[in-house]
């Protein structure tokens, strides 16, 4: 089964980000993006490292989703909704993923997904059209944001094919078997980021 | 509706812990497991930061999970399986998670929920019942555990009761409403840790 998203565009924009302290727990939340079937991820502030990581990912493991920065988390945002699309900020703060995900899910608006590292500007509160919550208890920007994918996709990360992928995993009981796209045998943690 | 945790025991073992590479992650992964119903946690090797970080969540959120140290992971899992309980680890290379949750689900036996860091070593995937892939990319340990946890408690996460809580927020469209248990107002931010 091919993976279609209905919306043309679901980005997810990660405020905050602070280059020294936050650039492993960033780069899952890019890596959550692209596996999840977000095809966009946008950085405020141009950390290079972690976007060259996510770049090296999508070299070797496929897919196309967009990896790009920008200099105000604000600007983006603004320009987002002057353009149409809507606005999705995940906070502990906000309201049940389970109450809302049917009402974005509905709209075929572009979707703009925020998450924000340690300190959120009022301005994301204000200006979102939805502030959800995955749970109201504190855990990781990281399972939010792969959680929220997953009830908006109803699941369907699983059947994603990433096109022009040079290594695919064969699902395993035991041990590593990874074939090279077009045939012979890859290398196990060649290029693989994170163990998972 | 309270929750019932079925199976005694779901445990996660934090292993290949390196204490200044991996101290957000892996506090984030504690995080997750105590916000999606494990009922402990168990570091490989004894940094303190982490355990502290989780037990002061604890002490502001609520939650009763059970968070300790051992020296060796091998050892852990070795007595943890002599005890008659099964061993889940959380890989890329795995079985697809929505081929054998159904089969995990069932059997009553305490589970412990293996999460790596970057290497692994071979025990680990001929010792584990079960290796299981949150899909066959690479993303992250973060939102691996969240995504396992959810589909074995069949989404109950968000229905989570956690006791002895000081604080506890009132979901919101916009901004930020918490309540101290007790009556009064917290402070938004206060223990907080992360954003979500």
């Amino acid at each position: 089964m091919d993976f279609v998203n209905p919306y043309g565009r679901v980005y997810v924009l990660r405020i905050g980000h602070r280059p020294g302290r936050d650039k492993r727990v960033t780069t899952h939340v890019g890596l959550v993006a692209r596996a999840f079937g977000a095809n966009g991820f946008v950085l405020e502030g141009c950390d290079e490292s972690v976007l060259e990581s996510l770049r090296k990912v999508m070299r070797v493991w496929g897919g196309s989703m967009v990896v790009e920065c920008c200099s105000s988390g604000v600007e983006y945002v603004r320009s987002w909704k002057a353009s149409g699309g809507e606005v999705v900020h995940l906070t502990m703060y906000g309201l049940p993923l389970d109450d809302v995900i049917d009402v974005i899910r509905v709209s075929p608006r572009p979707k703009l997904v925020i998450v924000g590292a340690e300190k959120v500007e009022r301005f994301y509160y204000e200006e979102s059209d939805y502030n959800v919550a995955v749970g109201n208890q504190p855990h990781s920007e990281v399972s939010a944001l792969a959680l929220f994918l997953d009830r908006l996709f109803r699941g369907r990360w699983a059947y994603i094919e990433f096109r022009g992928a040079k290594l695919r995993i064969l699902p395993s009981s035991r041990g590593k078997m990874v074939v090279r796209v077009g045939g012979g045998r890859g290398e196990p943690d060649e290029g693989s980021g994170d163990v998972h």
